[in-house]
């Protein structure tokens, strides 16, 4: 990896070298200034984006926490605020707009020109988490008759503000799509050579209302660097570049990873969120987790007799609950992750029950006869030890299964299966694991 | 999303319409001739093979599994794999390569031309895992004194089968990386400018030893389309691509949830994975738990005399160690997704620990208070009850702390903190929570 410069930029403001500055800042791309100005304080940070032309400014501010950029927001004089909202790409302020108050909001579009308000409006009615929201309707489109030679010069006369240059899209007079082509499909075309001749006239696109991470793991699995938009009447109004879905990629596997360990929200930034928001978060799921394992007491009060008789048993309440949690966190780790990036669908349940019952299977009884001989070294009684090899044994096959199945019945239900994984199995598994445990020593004993 | 029309290739080949099936095929992209042949048996397969031009051919080979690709390997007829491999990328290839058997990957070399042998024998001399094997040496190089029409020029001539023409790179005499250049900066550029005032002289680059999730990471915070790649004198030997790196981020992530879910073993497919590979992964890792649970039995047999006077204590075992566990999880699956995105490295343990103080006691204490209410109905001696609630309190505190600080451990001992989540750390807060509830109680009993 490129080994950074340590540059300091506290040191410069500190001898108030602005000018060595903005040359330094100048050369460097947006992420690299994020990552120099990191550590400043929000004052300083206003002082660095004094010194950026306003393209580099906002595509800096574009970079940053939703947090900070609402800090520098009201730290800004008004004059900058609608340079750097108005240079930002449209995408980006969408983004920026879904984060800040309703009130924020509405004062920042009375600052855009007519145009990107009407722009920017266009895009925040779009429904979350769409690709309308993060599409920008800056593309260069072509038309079907162009030749090579004149489709590039179109591209150099109109291309320069555009999000990519490299995927073209050609559109009929009603703005409909009708093909697209690359760039470089363009450079290496005979330059009398017609647009329609030269397009993919079977384009893949999406649409406004499409969610995001099924756009994004589309066009990852084509490989596009780019993806047109259309409306319901396939009118191109926008697209969406590849750095577009990496971010979307990156965020729903935070999310997935999120919600497969029941954290009540989704948190983009550990370092940066406060301890209220994760309390109230997490408090809140552990309640609802604390009432489901409160069953498992109930039933061993159930059998608080049976327990009186063997007291012994209780030094396998931990074993039994704790593998079965395992095999279920397992499980429903494997499926949910096979449902995230598209492998399984719900129609594909059977195939995870199956390929559950013998894995799982196989692991009960594996665990089963080792706790067999374990217990017995606890309670020399061969029926009790060999009762509680049975219970282990059913308990995994229940937890796997159940691991298994859940995140179907959540998809089933339209609840993102992500949820059914970690604590939530895990509970659900713990009170029936109690139960089958006493059940099995119940009836055997 | 554009509405694929379902295309049922196999009747096509029961029609033995090979000819309208050629037609149709051609048009497509490889990802969706995958979908497209996704249900057909292997020999069905080799049969759509032979109707792609050899080019895409080749992508739609690199596009299938590693299983699948072993097995048409074996049914192609010698003539066909030699013109597959010797078309495809040699990115995909060495991909390949590194599924294969060691014995095949020996027969196949030999069928490639001296050239393309070469290359693949050097890319697969890089470490696993590294930039090396994900690059292609397939990129367009300019000198900084050509003009931008000549540099363009250069692009038609010596562009046609890289792996990108969009992102250009600046070389001098020695093969060393002076520049980097976006085609789109040509474009735009005056024609008789010279490369060396458009180029960015100070470019961005990785290393083929770098780790691919750094560099993938890297990409993606500079959104950037290629990267060069240099030797260890920065002179430039390969590109990666965008492409490539949302595949390594999504590996990456599937990675990650599945080791926080102590499966032994990285499984990329879900459906294409035996039951015994399953077992196998997954058995070890129970084995290991399993032992560390048995210490949580030690501690309940040693008070096990309390337990007798007060058999009502076994029903919260459960609740104590499940919640236990589920903020364990929580707390760790924050901190090692943090850590895994980057956002935290060892340096910042004491945020988190910090951080998981006082999110962990305000839990505690609430969770506690609910269980001094709770327990108070079931066994209702106040200093009992009291008790418990103290020792949820403590369970808790500790889970946080633990599930936050594991992670950080893992990482100083060079160790993937992934692995610290999920079923390691409840099992290790399970064991803990057994051990505070009874000294707890049997200190204040």
């Amino acid at each position: 990896m490129k080994v950074r410069m340590e540059v300091n930029v506290r040191s410069f403001i500190e001898h108030n070298d602005l000018r060595g500055l903005k040359a330094l800042l100048e050369d460097q791309d947006a992420a690299t200034i994020v990552e120099m100005i990191d550590e400043l304080e929000p004052e300083e940070k206003v002082i660095v984006f004094r010194l950026l032309p306003k393209e580099l400014a906002a595509h800096v501010f574009s970079e940053l926490d939703p947090k900070e950029q609402m800090k520098l927001l009201s730290l800004f004089k008004e004059e900058r605020v609608k340079e750097i909202i108005n240079s930002m790409d449209p995408d980006d302020r969408t983004d920026l707009f879904d984060e800040l108050p309703a009130n924020v909001v509405k004062k920042l579009l009375e600052y855009l020109s007519p145009q990107e308000r009407a722009l920017a409006i266009t895009l925040m009615n779009y429904p979350e988490n769409s690709a309308g929201r993060i599409m920008t309707p800056e593309y260069v489109d072509l038309k079907e008759d162009m030749t090579a030679a004149e489709a590039l010069q179109h591209v150099r006369e109109t291309g320069k503000d555009k999000e990519t240059i490299y995927v073209l899209f050609v559109i009929d007079r009603t703005r409909k799509l009708v093909g697209s082509l690359e760039l470089k499909d363009l450079i290496f075309a005979e330059q009398n050579q017609k647009v329609s001749e030269i397009m993919n006239s079977n384009p893949l696109y999406v649409h406004t209302t499409d969610d995001q991470e099924t756009v994004a793991r589309f066009m990852a699995d084509h490989d596009l660097l780019a993806v047109p938009v259309t409306d319901s009447e396939t009118r191109l109004v926008g697209v969406i570049t590849i750095d577009d879905v990496v971010d979307v990629l990156e965020e729903e596997a935070t999310e997935d990873i999120q919600r497969m360990a029941s954290l009540g929200a989704t948190y983009t930034s550990y370092l940066h969120t406060g301890w209220h928001r994760f309390f109230k978060g997490r408090v809140l799921w552990l309640l609802v987790l604390f009432i489901m394992e409160a069953f498992s007491a109930v039933v061993i009060l159930h059998y608080i007799d049976l327990l009186q008789r063997f007291v012994a048993l209780a030094a396998f309440i931990p074993i039994m609950i704790g593998i079965g949690g395992n095999v279920a966190t397992q499980s429903s780790a494997l499926v949910v992750r096979a449902i995230s990036v598209g492998e399984m669908d719900l129609k594909d349940w059977w195939k995870a029950i199956l390929k559950e019952v013998i894995v799982g299977g196989l692991i009960g009884v594996t665990m089963g006869l080792l706790l067999v001989a374990i217990s017995h070294l606890v309670i020399p009684v061969w029926y009790l030890s060999l009762s509680i090899g049975v219970a282990l044994f059913f308990a995994v096959l229940v937890s796997a299964v159940l691991g298994g199945a859940l995140p179907f019945l959540a998809k089933l239900l339209k609840i993102d299966p992500a949820y059914m994984s970690g604590p939530v199995v895990t509970t659900a598994v713990d009170v029936l694991g109690i139960l089958i445990f006493f059940s099995v020593i119940g009836r055997l004993v």
